[in-house]
């Protein structure tokens, strides 16, 4: 992928402002709304079982964050994503949590098995408990997971068709067949709530302008990273570096993401 | 209207400090929380079919603001409604997408039958689509609307007998007999999340303490538009514009208010 | 209580990183979760009956905060509860709003007969209204109660078994045998909203470190205090003052905890 293409879905972003509809949790969504914006796209939140059908139609990307999972949501997802399939819209899932309880474990096999979902986004210990390794979570943290990520990334792609997107120190990006890493960031961004929401929401606002959904992925990371990179290096702790990461992404040109973007196939 | 009045409103506000009662979204709720402590009133937020009708009891405002509207949420603004009407409390309304789904403006409209509504404070598109203009509207973003915007409001106003407020670039205020122009503010405004919802919030703290709600309405809206204003002059991204807004409104004083403000009558 | 034992207690949560589980508001929740993470914990919020007991098997304590209360709530948080007691893993309560209306002071006084609570972090009017003393409350504010707040906090720690935290300008804190004040803090922590929820989210991460809840408690004011202290030196208005709390919580050191904490005995 040429760092041409990174620019060029940033700046068709920003000039098509897509919808990004969201089904998220209650404890992240004023980031996820803030940092839609920052990227160029244009986020709503809409649960309510009598309007989510008709809300997602005007959507480029739907979002479903399983955060504070609860049954109406459940409908809600279901109802949401069956219209976006049905419309050919991207649906990008993160599942949060997953391995910490059953019920956020099965549900998300329920939404692979019932709905065509374009994105999974999790970080080690999700997709690992997803993709069926040896891993383990407590919360909402990283977790651990024994065995090559890379590999078990691939692996999951290539049974279930979905772009798998693993987040870490070095993000691992594959639709089964490309297999990619993005090396921006910092680790300040794991200190502060909601930055794996707000990756979910970038990769949402990309993949509502970009079919390949890998690409779209490996761009939105590299973008969020830098964004997280430029903040770290002015602030000093992890309020005014929040404030600071929307700043910069907002601040970022299509051009500088096509000079600071680090992705590179594997 | 005398600048005079604008800044006895806000003295009036910070000396009384009147309870406003929000049922509204889980996305944009921790900031009307902190908006309406920095004009120097006191939010409170409670949805709950139990206790909505007691908590009004203590509130000045009701604000009912339909951002993630479900069917629990519309019984407990029609709950909150009725019994701050027995009180002669006013209610200001946020039709938040309106327009965007058939639900969201069958709604309002419900609302509009079923309860005696001081204030509707909406964008362009949603005021447009309520007052059955031509009007277009995606997500929660402006819309658009065609015809005559301070026409629009003054007939829609004289015709429920609400005063109806259309933020944009220049706010229209009109109750059916003044039809006022606001012209503070800032781009970078339409750039966060949540400044919808959060002159929403100002908009109720100001009727809590006057009984002429195009007065209050405008006031508000300048005394935000100025917040928007100064903290634009110091920063230079949508996040720290965002922390510097509520700055701005608490340190703003009734002098500043009443030297700075431009309402203008059409 | 020895000031080394303050730091000792800020030194395990850093290595720990113990799991808060929250059932909480939807106001504050955002800042309840960066909080605990910028104090050295982990939160998670989960609300679902089908995963609240198993998902507090992770963690080393259990926040029940009545902010945004609702039916499904009061479920979520029995089950969660119990499920918490069975394990003996420490139950903290903020009664957000007890006293403003009855169906808020019922589900307290139902919490306190169904479950063994740890602590309960109120302010002046909602601890007075739990205890039967003269208190008037009105919204989520601190409210007013007549008589001496040490004895009232006292007695009713005394008579519940559960350790009693009033917030103030003076923090109360007893286990119905130590008494204690804690004299950090600054009138604008008063000036924002969720520092309240914030205190809560702070005293179950050293809850779940330290079994004497009492000191528990202390030291987590103190902490949060001197963050507030810090900020407020830095900073001019209610924004940038939050922002900067996370900030000096998050840099505080153990040592600096246990030279700064104005902690005494009563």
């Amino acid at each position: 992928m040429s760092p041409m293409k990174y620019s060029a879905m940033l700046e068709s972003i920003r000039q098509k402002k897509p919808l990004v509809h969201h089904i998220t949790n209650y404890v992240t969504v004023n980031d996820c709304a803030n940092i839609t914006l920052c990227i160029g796209a244009s986020p709503v939140m809409s649960h309510a079982w009598e309007e989510v059908e008709e809300m997602v139609r005007h959507a480029g990307a739907l979002v479903l964050n399983i955060g504070t999972l609860d049954s109406y949501q459940e409908k809600s997802m279901l109802l949401a994503g069956r219209a976006a399939n049905d419309l050919g819209t991207p649906i990008i899932v993160d599942p949060v949590g997953a391995g910490a309880t059953r019920y956020r474990t099965d549900f998300i096999s329920r939404l692979i098995t019932d709905l065509q979902i374009s994105v999974i986004k999790g970080n080690a210990g999700e997709i690992g408990t997803l993709a069926g390794a040896d891993a383990r979570v407590r919360g909402v943290d990283s977790g651990d997971v024994k065995g090559d990520l890379p590999r078990i990334a691939h692996d999951f792609a290539l049974e279930t068709g979905i772009t798998i997107v693993v987040s870490g120190a070095t993000d691992i990006v594959s639709d089964g067949s490309q297999l990619i890493a993005v090396e921006n960031g910092h680790p300040m961004m794991g200190r502060i709530s909601g930055t794996g929401c707000m990756a979910t929401s970038i990769i949402a606002s990309f993949a509502a302008v970009q079919r390949d959904m890998a690409e779209a992925s490996a761009a939105s990371l590299a973008a969020f990273g830098i964004a997280g990179e430029r903040a770290a290096a002015t602030t000093s702790g992890p309020g005014s570096f929040k404030t600071a990461v929307f700043d910069h992404l907002s601040l970022l040109t299509p051009a500088e993401l096509a000079r600071d973007a680090k992705i590179r196939m594997l």
